[in-house]
């Protein structure tokens, strides 16, 4: 304990909102000391962290689901850590916990702000530290819950998912299947769709890369054509985390009653100009489908019920997971980009500190 | 029954599928004779037509919630006749009736046909003839099982309507004041604005119309501060008759867990370009809302309820209707382009013949 004045905490701040692609000009790099907790307070040691598409919409101004992170602040960021100070009864030096814990090395909680982080203890015996960040984690409590409470899938029914080998996409395909689904992903490049196809268990997975393009833009005919070839008996339900183009080729290929959950964009991010709507949102109409956006933090008071489940298939080895661990806090600027230009394969980890 | 043989029966056919909005060269006037009917087979005198923007869609080629009518073909359209012939033993001559009449002056239908004709006896002691094409007819069962099953409205929020004035939304903002709700109509014209107001009850109505245009194209700003005004709530059940850009506008203003019927995109039908997708729907996940697509023919088990509750908020006084009635079968081309430009006033009805 006397060590830990002498620790310094590098941060990373939100320095400048982004157009377009985040860049390393828009960050800022700061160190603070850290002090002993006062009553109630904690520090955390920071692990690893869990970098998402939604940081990206977190950097914008304006009104969201959550507050956009402010300029000058510790850019907002899950993760998990360890307690190395406490004079709060609920944790112990030693102890393990998620929570927000922001782009940087240590987190320091007075007793008022325990909550606000959404620090949880959690049980690295049924998950890794990594595991944590992405089946157990946000992403998964967002692919169960979207899955199954928004989506509602049938036994026997095909359930299409993009960002096929991206964090939520593994949960969303691997829950339906146990639910007894077919499962068709949506992803970029062969290595991800024969990951997803021979160690995850999809039926298929679409390379929307593979798609014809001329000057740049794709022609999006792979998606036509797989989503052709690989549900033959149309979409039951639709999980999008990508929006854009793939969004309005699944809506031509939707089963009457079909249920898409919204759930991210990530083609759309990014973008200097508007959103691109579903041109084929008519066919909500035709095929009386639904579409319905999803937040996780709705299901906060069943995570633990889905941690339960989900712990259970890691370990009778039904659900796998993957991760793709990238090593130091300051490589955080171009990691972040990693995920839009989709080169991270598995659920993005920034690792912070080795335990 | 001696003179039946001697009528004409005057059609109109779809003599080719128009790209924009329909012209009256699309269209081909045909007369044929009538014939007695055979066993189980009935004669129809179409009374009234009621002219539906769904037409629209049924022009186009290519698959939707019904198959599109073919060239050649009676163009389809529901009505209200009366029976001149019979020789099956649940209609007898003199009975009203509901059904697929088509753009004819009589409907002949063989037994086998009886069925897909969907004839079915109406009571005049209940509503008018052009009642049963308005709020007891097709356009009110859609805005009922839309609002009610759909939309799931709950007393005190509030419910925005386009298309106020016409069939679907007078049956809508009626029944959404009828359960308690707010309700806010959008509509273009004062005139339209001032009756839904004045004489059905809505709360408030939008005269979309009044936004400035520049270069022909509104900037939909009065329907932006109309909602600010007139939902200071937000906005938590939207039925949609529109699409466009009053759809993403509303969209901008919904609350959490809205429910956004799409029932129909007027403002789209007519286009020679894509469809214009909604480039707000991430609204939906911002707000765990969903939007949800209704083919009324689904809830055909269920007409005649919605009928006797609807039947007796017309004789308490709490719910009243308006049909705008354009006289004579060969008006029919222009007649439904009024549809698309906004002229009616009520509900459209085509009165073939009087009763």
């Amino acid at each position: 304990m006397s060590t830990l004045t002498s620790l310094v905490n590098h941060q990373i701040r939100l320095a400048a909102r982004p157009v377009g692609l985040p860049t390393r000009e828009g960050w800022s790099f700061t160190e603070e000391s850290i002090t002993e907790p006062q009553d109630g307070g904690v520090v955390v040691k920071t692990l690893s962290l869990s970098l998402d598409p939604a940081m990206r919409g977190w950097m914008n101004e304006g009104k969201s689901y959550i507050p956009p992170v402010g300029i000058g602040e510790v850019m907002r960021a899950g993760g998990v850590g360890r307690i190395i100070a406490s004079k709060n009864t609920n944790f112990a030096v030693g102890d393990y916990v998620s929570g927000g814990l922001g782009v940087q090395e240590y987190l320091q909680v007075p007793v008022d702000q325990i909550k606000r982080s959404g620090l949880v203890k959690i049980d690295l015996s049924i998950g890794s530290v990594n595991q944590w960040l992405n089946v157990l984690g946000m992403p998964g409590m967002t692919g169960y819950f979207g899955l199954m409470d928004v989506g509602q899938p049938k036994e026997g029914e095909t359930v299409v998912v993009s960002g096929a080998a991206g964090a939520v996409g593994q949960t969303v395909g691997q829950m339906a299947k146990i639910k007894g689904c077919r499962v068709v992903g949506i992803a970029g490049g062969k290595a991800k769709c024969d990951w997803v196809v021979n160690e995850l268990g999809f039926d298929a997975c679409i390379d929307y890369k593979a798609s014809p393009t001329t000057a740049g833009v794709s022609s999006g005919s792979a998606v036509k054509e797989g989503l052709k070839e690989h549900c033959p008996k149309g979409v039951d339900v639709y999980f999008d985390n990508v929006g854009g183009e793939i969004l309005d080729t699944v809506l031509t290929r939707i089963n009457m009653k079909a249920r898409i959950i919204i759930c991210g964009a990530i083609s759309q991010y990014n973008n200097t100009t508007a959103v691109q709507g579903p041109k084929n949102y008519l066919s909500l109409l035709v095929n009386r489908a639904r579409m319905e956006g999803i937040v996780v933090f709705d299901y906060a008071s069943r995570y633990h019920l889905a941690v339960a489940e989900m712990a259970g298939y890691l370990k009778d080895g039904r659900m796998k997971s993957k991760e793709d661990v990238v090593v130091g806090l300051k490589t955080f600027p171009e990691t972040l980009i990693n995920l839009f230009n989709g080169s991270n394969f598995g659920k993005l980890v920034l690792q912070v500190a080795e335990d």
